[in-house]
């Protein structure tokens, strides 16, 4: 008998895993933890959204195509009353999933999969705005078109344009970090889950390590959005001062959950680094 | 644009996000939740045990025979490093995600189901056993050759003596509360099904709540196993006690805990509590 370990888990598992670990995950000062919640987006809200986001996830690690899984994730996530619980972190997830599915999970690889990205990856992108309310700016002048918000209407848009959904992406990769991610070939989620393979203890809390590193590395683009870049500055500053010792973890966390400012951008890039990890061998 | 809601989720999904609600739950004094874990078994296990879980619940919604559908979800239980996690709960759910899964879930048909198992079903509950340790009494004498730690080399003796897997829950029902449910047309489990529905609020809070309220109903089963009767029966008198206002559950949690006292059997029901209260249409 050899319990545990018998078996390995799926793709779509550990995208689906790296979800749940990443809210398991406290504290993550301003996110939705084990931990911390709001009286409209709970915990439970997220572990829904996880369960709901795998069926996405099997399409991706089976070859459909990108924007057509992530439609399907984000369909499935959507399906719990706490609204958008894990866009950013499905976006993230997405790519990686598809590029482990067909060989080895390199950077180099992702590029290729964002690079072969097509014109129907992105009406699926648009399409999944379908499903959920998406905080986003509103587009700069002669982009209303395409506003994300418009969701299947901006497809003839697209179409007409031939923009794929590298394209759009790249259109974004300056205000929006899981964008410049993707452009940029996953260089920050990559070297966080060399931190969480390098960190010991339990998965959860090495989660928390890694999203501060990353909270105090930059503006979350995510708080830049709904608040501002002051704010997010601010954000950056204080994750930095709670890795110096000069700040609790904990009260940063109260504090920023009571002024409902939320680095999802932070907490996106997690659970990539956490499915990434997981691709490895990271044990749980 | 319908954001939440727009689509209904799978049996299996069900299945799955019951154990996650049932691990979020907080206190649920003595086993491992939100709040509380023991260091070899974390609440990061029992995410990746649901995770693994769902396969095996997949296969029952797919009118799979429920002896299998159950090792395979317990093969994917436990594919983690904190070993038994949700054995018993994936018991309860099995049968029930299989009735679901060809017609409606209700007390009659669940018996129908149990009465419908087969020889193969006992050996594919005897196989589970190969995957995880469980804690478990010595068998009673002259019942060695069916001592589940045994695996598949009880498989002979089920086949010689033509025992079902009912056949081998009546064996247990008055030891164990998980085969009692099986016998007994899971009255127990319904019945929490529909406290759950009539309390309101996060439904992890609820599932803390119906967990006190069971676990104050009789001696966990467990309980009784890991520890004796006495053990057990103090927890009964003590979630009595959380109940009517004379102790808190807090304190109750970190105690039980900290004797590392599990009424596992409690928890396994709740979970079965959460999936028919999902599957009726309760909102998370």
């Amino acid at each position: 008998m050899v319990p545990g370990g018998d078996t390995v888990r799926t793709t779509a598992q550990n995208a689906e895993l790296a979800l749940l670990l990443e809210v398991a995950g406290t504290p993550k000062p301003g996110n939705v933890d084990r931990d911390h919640e709001y009286d409209d987006l709970r915990f439970e809200h997220f572990l829904a959204g996880a369960v709901g986001a795998r069926h996405g996830f099997e399409r991706a690690a089976d070859g459909d195509p990108v924007g057509a899984a992530f439609e399907d994730a984000i369909e499935g996530m959507a399906n719990q009353r706490g609204g958008n619980t894990q866009f950013g972190a499905v976006l993230v997830l997405t790519p990686l999933v598809a590029t482990t599915a067909s060989g080895d999970l390199t950077r180099e690889r992702v590029r290729e999969t964002v690079a072969a990205t097509t014109v129907d990856d992105a009406a699926g992108f648009y399409r999944a705005f379908e499903h959920v309310d998406v905080a986003v700016d509103d587009p700069p002048e002669g982009m209303e078109p395409l506003d994300v918000r418009r969701g299947s209407d901006a497809v003839p848009t697209l179409r007409e344009r031939g923009l794929t959904l590298e394209a759009i992406m790249e259109q974004s990769a300056d205000v929006d970090d899981v964008a410049a991610e993707w452009i940029g070939g996953f260089g920050r989620v990559f070297g966080a889950a060399d931190r969480l393979e390098a960190l010991s203890g339990p998965v959860a809390d090495r989660a928390s390590t890694v999203f501060l590193e990353l909270l105090a590395e930059q503006p979350d683009t995510f708080v830049v959005t709904r608040q501002d870049r002051e704010t997010a500055e601010e954000v950056q500053r204080r994750a930095k001062a709670v890795l110096a010792g000069e700040e609790r973890a904990d009260a940063l966390a109260d504090e920023l959950v009571e002024r409902d400012i939320n680095p999802g951008t932070t907490a996106d890039l997690t659970a990539g680094a956490l499915f990434v990890a997981l691709e490895r061998g990271l044990d749980v």
